[in-house]
């Protein structure tokens, strides 16, 4: 069986997409996530001195352990006509202390005396230095062929010497990238089998989707011998989008007959897709084939009951293999094999008939309708079956808040202030806090209140906060979703409320979160 | 060079798509649309019992006069063991007007079997005598063969005697469907072929997007000898959709030298995209290749000037061929270029060493850095760049604003309420507004005090309204950046505010709308 390389570049090239920007602790808890599935390679950005959220992220990273990925750091080659050690740029990335670096250069000749201005022997030698150089320094240096194909079509002998230089250099992989995203499948076969043919070293394909053909591109060229392939989670990326590795991975694994991820992995990918979009704060695409809500939601009568006499008839393969499930379209919403899933995370032992399953079903639906969405929020989830399973109750019940802010005149700050009164048992607690921002003061007031009676939330700090606005066509009476990330010493959790009215929605969640820390320290 | 007529069925299963239900009227508008666009046949339903939308369409259109395309009525071969004569479904279609018919019938031995449950023989029996009886009363006369595809890797022999049975009939094409979308280009060319070999008459080809390959087998079967291509506008069209005749079209015309449309019509299709996007109510893909609002855009300085010196470095076809235009988005990679073609939207003469150039490139590099981001706030960028060429000045002041949010208890429901006083000139206003959140409150104050002094604020109404939390592992205290979208009578326009408090981030981009609005009225 064929083993390919899953190559992440959500974290670099996926930022280049419009809408896209993730903070360090985005991209940490991206990361950890992609590991966690089982890529190969995650490249993490661009670590030089305008990026500097990337140079924190490889900091951090390099202080982290790794299952399964390797760390990657992406720069250029050299700059023309100086030493490498004098390149700011080759010791940025020496200094980010990432594993393996890949760095990009020219293949096509034009770019290289027209935009570079170099000579094709300057750039050639670019190329080489730049690659011995980091190679003395790591164990794994790829070489990524920027314009690849369109250069191989301008000048093909040239575009061979720039992966030669590699090469000589001592890449250990060669990675051939269409740029422009306007290659045909063909193509790309045709060449990838020239280069395979000369060429000694492990070869990568980079595709966009310019024309609606990268995952078949990179489908083409793994069978044309390329044995890494690069893309993003949902395709993100600049223009049309990378290649989209939730679709390139199922076809590869279950049309292709080909090794990406670890043993049982493919079933998390749909996790990973949503997780990714929550991440990024972007709708989910639902039609994507494979993860998105609708690739196995069957509508029409004629059609129902064909899948329900034989799935294949409808169902290209089985959703259960990607972790996605079928939907027969009345119920718009989760299945119960997903639900079960989630609640076998909770409880191991639960049965696929335990009437819990359709309890929390039940609930789920009904949330889901009014704009809840429990990828990113495992610990409302959690509660909510907890609640259902075991009678819990909440350890404190609120008798109101009241928020203010208030501002002067053009020229001055706002002020917000929140006033809260809570009880616990029979005890009641009456206070005040303040903040940047109402939601902020109303989390403060929170914590005074509470601090006193448990302790523990002292270990707790809210680590994230996103906000949704979901049906934006009502503008500023949609109703917001809100996400909340909380962290103690060992591990963090997300939360999630819904409301027309941003504090409320964020009450709820924030509430979730310090519940949800409390009992998961036996509180 | 090669003709390909083009199908477009997004009227038929272009409606199986979750979300999509077009009334009688939107698919006439549709229609028409595809119709000026220049294709060769609009399926427009299913003109049967239970769909009496349908029904209508094909009466209206039969008393309509059409260009360029064939309208054309979907349904089924004749039900098993009876007289092609009595089956209401055929005479459902011939009664439906339509110039045209397509009928589909099973080609996948299992389905006739299992699913209808006739015999082999019947299968091909009913295939044959319902094209027969239809060709008897309509010029053209399509076969659909369903599952075509897994049929022939089932049983090849049996799918091809369906497809000879079709021809017995007098058909004058046959189409192939990919009904699951599960297959791979290499299979599609190659049984395409080998069918090619075996019949005589025109070939089309129907694939559903379920391993994102729709595109790529639908030009692997147009290489391998279909003329025919269906699909639908945007790829709608159920699970992961129908193969999008948006991205097809432009390949096959600019990549394949193959022509689809009437000269000159394939400018049209950015519109076309958008316009069937609206009908259907749907929110526009903005990565969708060549027709999406991302898939020319360009962020990140280096592509910048690569994309100025030379286009096709990343850009695969020249966005005017398919009505699309390049965007250089202002972000925070952006440079002097970016910001020189933003300002000539607003000043066409504008010189490229301008000094205003330098001062906005400074001002929006200061704002990015605390967050601001103009990608969709152009009329926020305009609003700047007018208050540092020609001293504009804002046509209120604030005097002050409060709002509070209330909630009594546990079960009851926030209470949002915003108190505000602005000044124009020397007249001062004093109100108060309650909404469903803080926001809504605040923006419902602001209207109803100046509503009076600027009745044109009346016709403008807020559409879009989204929050995203900058720095989000700051928690409650991140900052915020608020996108309003506002529109009138005739167009749109996005504004932009950043503030750790969410208040005071909405509150700039509602006033900079508001303000935008007034001036670009003549206010």
């Amino acid at each position: 069986m064929k083993r390919v390389d899953v190559y992440d570049t959500t974290l670099r090239d996926g930022c280049q997409a419009e809408g896209v920007a993730f903070s360090v602790e985005d991209k940490l808890r991206i990361a950890q996530k992609l590991d966690q599935v089982g890529v190969a390679y995650i490249e993490g950005g661009w670590p030089n001195e305008t990026n500097p959220r990337d140079r924190e992220f490889f900091q951090r990273a390099a202080d982290m352990s790794w299952q399964t990925a390797r760390i990657t750091a992406f720069g250029s080659t050299r700059r023309g006509n100086i030493n490498v050690e004098d390149d700011s740029q080759l010791q940025d990335l020496l200094a980010s202390r990432a594993p393996v670096i890949t760095i990009f250069g020219k293949s096509w000749d034009f770019h290289a005396t027209e935009v570079l201005r170099v000579s094709l022997d300057e750039n050639l030698q670019m190329i080489e230095d730049s690659i011995a150089y980091l190679k003395a320094h790591r164990e794994e240096v790829m070489f990524d062929a920027e314009h690849f194909f369109d250069g191989y079509k301008a000048d093909a002998a040239y575009a061979l010497e720039c992966l030669r230089a590699a090469q000589r250099g001592g890449a250990d992989a060669l990675v051939l990238c269409d740029t422009n995203g306007g290659s045909l499948p063909d193509e790309i076969r045709e060449i990838v089998e020239t280069v395979a043919a000369e060429c000694q070293i492990a070869l990568g394909i980079h595709c966009h989707n310019d024309a609606g053909l990268a995952v078949a591109n990179s489908m083409a060229a793994v069978q044309a011998g390329c044995s890494q392939v690069q893309g993003t989670i949902n395709g993100y990326g600049e223009r049309s989008g990378n290649a989209n590795l939730c679709v390139i991975i199922p076809n590869l694994e279950l049309k292709m007959d080909t090794v990406c991820l670890p043993e049982g992995q493919l079933t998390e990918i749909t996790e990973l897709a949503h997780f990714v979009s929550e991440i990024a704060n972007l709708p989910a695409d639902t039609r994507q084939p494979y993860v998105g809500a609708s690739a196995f939601a069957h509508k029409g009568g004629m059609h129902v009951n064909a899948v329900l006499k034989e799935p294949s008839s409808f169902e290209h393969v089985e959703p259960e293999t990607v972790g996605n499930s079928r939907r027969i379209l009345v119920s718009d919403y989760s299945g119960s094999s997903t639900i079960v899933h989630k609640l076998q995370r909770i409880w191991p032992d639960l049965q696929r008939d335990d009437p819990l399953v359709a309890t929390v079903l039940e609930q789920v639906k009904n949330l889901e309708k009014s704009g809840y969405e429990f990828d990113a929020a495992e610990a409302t989830f959690e509660l909510l079956a907890r609640r259902l399973k075991e009678g819990l109750l909440p350890p404190f019940d609120l008798h109101g808040y009241r928020i203010t802010v208030y501002k002067a005149d053009e020229g001055s700050e706002p002020y917000s202030e929140a006033t809260l009164k809570v009880a616990v048992g029979d005890r009641e607690v009456h206070t005040a806090g303040e903040g940047t921002g109402p939601v902020n003061a109303l989390d403060n007031a929170l914590r005074k209140a509470l601090t006193e009676l448990f302790p523990k939330l002292e270990e707790l700090s809210l680590v994230d906060y996103k906000v949704r606005v979901l049906r934006a066509d009502e503008g500023t009476e949609a109703a917001v979703r809100v996400l909340v990330q909380t962290a103690d010493a060992e591990d963090s959790w997300g939360t999630v409320g819904v409301h027309e009215n941003i504090i409320e929605a964020s009450w709820q969640a924030v509430v979730d979160s310090l519940i949800y820390g409390l009992l998961k320290n036996g509180g």
